[in-house]
């Protein structure tokens, strides 16, 4: 007799509306049992999780939550253990027969934390995920300026890259969304500005959450030497991208 | 007095799936008195509007349908005086006073139609545009295969790019996707296959939508001269992406 075991969810809930997440993840959410996800260090200051506010307007009563406790840190090892760990707790649920929802802020599997449990569940249990809206998508809408049209190219890079690859991205590209800004800003200033791409950068904070802000790049109110939010994007679209 | 004039509104409906809209877009549908979408002409076989097949499901009773009728041809004359004229209807709506919403399949700004109405209407009237789970995320959520994760750099491109361009996109990102597949599948095998990176390319068709098929690319089904569908898409993912 085959046991039977739960099913992994990976929900994506989008980049912070509430009323971005989709028909499907709200049908889950709303019908779940057992909700994971990540979030800060109860010692750190932002001990939120974001993907539990932007979800938590449909979350039932009476479901089991587990906080996946992760730290601020750039080193991967500790993230590991604790993902490895987090995935043995999940394990236990989905071998009791019981359903399992990973939410994950954005989308699931671009750049997020849910890639992280995957390949240590996905082998034993029936898994499915749900995409979600992305910073990139949410950014561009609140630009009003498009992404790529016709046959042209779009590349996604995160901010930490060294300078010469960042180039190499922004020569080759018609779009390229820059992630992670964070404490990179003076220097993606300036290189963009040596490449002549200021006046065709656009600066994008917290799409379509509370305190949303964006702006031209030249006109953006950060001081030169000044950090961003880690959250932050710039959107570099190169003339002639005028969709007509 | 300022006369009161409408809102145009540009809304994915996300990949196929009709559970895949945001519940932003559900609701903004329900409301709605005045709905446009791009549909093939009536002429050609696929006579169906996909964004309007994908979100019939919420219309209301009592709705103008505009369809945005578009021949299915390379050359962008015809289509921009198309796109010209669409804009010059939805106008006097607006005018009018009436909100105006536009349906994309996919996300509005994501090789998506809406940016070709967008510079005809944003300087006179409002505009709100709400994002859309895009094939990109679909087809990767449908293959379970992470997108990008921590500091790598995610590509996306058009197959009918010339060979030296992909090649180069190829070489330079963690991720690839190739987008619009179509006639190109026969010229894209050989590529990858000359580059070594057959065995880390996944195939995927209609992803989230009826008939939804992936699979390696080294089992694809098609013969080696065949041609895939227009919206096919090939991702291309390097070793060592394991996400952990």
């Amino acid at each position: 007799m085959t046991k039977y075991t739960g099913k992994l969810y990976g929900i994506g809930v989008g980049p912070g509306d509430p009323e971005l997440l989709t028909v499907k993840a709200v049908r889950l959410i709303a019908a779940a049992k057992i909700i994971a996800y990540a979030a800060p260090c109860a010692t750190e200051s932002a001990s939120e999780s974001m993907a539990r506010t932007i979800a938590a307007p449909y979350f039932p009563d009476n479901i089991v939550e587990y906080p996946i406790r992760l730290p601020m840190v750039v080193e991967r090892a500790p993230a590991q253990k604790i993902y490895r760990e987090a995935a043995a707790v999940l394990r236990e649920y989905l071998s009791a027969g019981q359903d399992v929802l990973v939410l994950c802020q954005g989308d699931p599997l671009f750049y997020g934390s849910f890639m992280y449990l995957l390949p240590h569940l996905q082998a034993d249990f029936a898994v499915e995920i749900v995409p979600g809206i992305s910073s990139l998508m949410a950014a561009s809408a609140s630009l009003q300026t498009p992404l790529v049209c016709r046959n042209q190219s779009l590349a996604v890079v995160p901010a930490p890259l060294p300078d010469v690859q960042l180039r190499a991205v922004l020569a080759a590209h018609d779009t390229v969304a820059v992630l992670k800004i964070g404490r990179h800003l003076p220097r993606l200033r300036r290189l963009l500005s040596d490449m002549g791409y200021l006046p065709h950068g656009y600066y994008v904070e917290r799409a379509s959450q509370a305190g949303e802000f964006f702006c031209p790049l030249a006109d953006l109110p950060y001081e030169l030497t000044e950090a961003a939010p880690y959250f932050a994007m710039i959107l570099v679209r190169k003339p002639g991208m005028d969709g007509n």
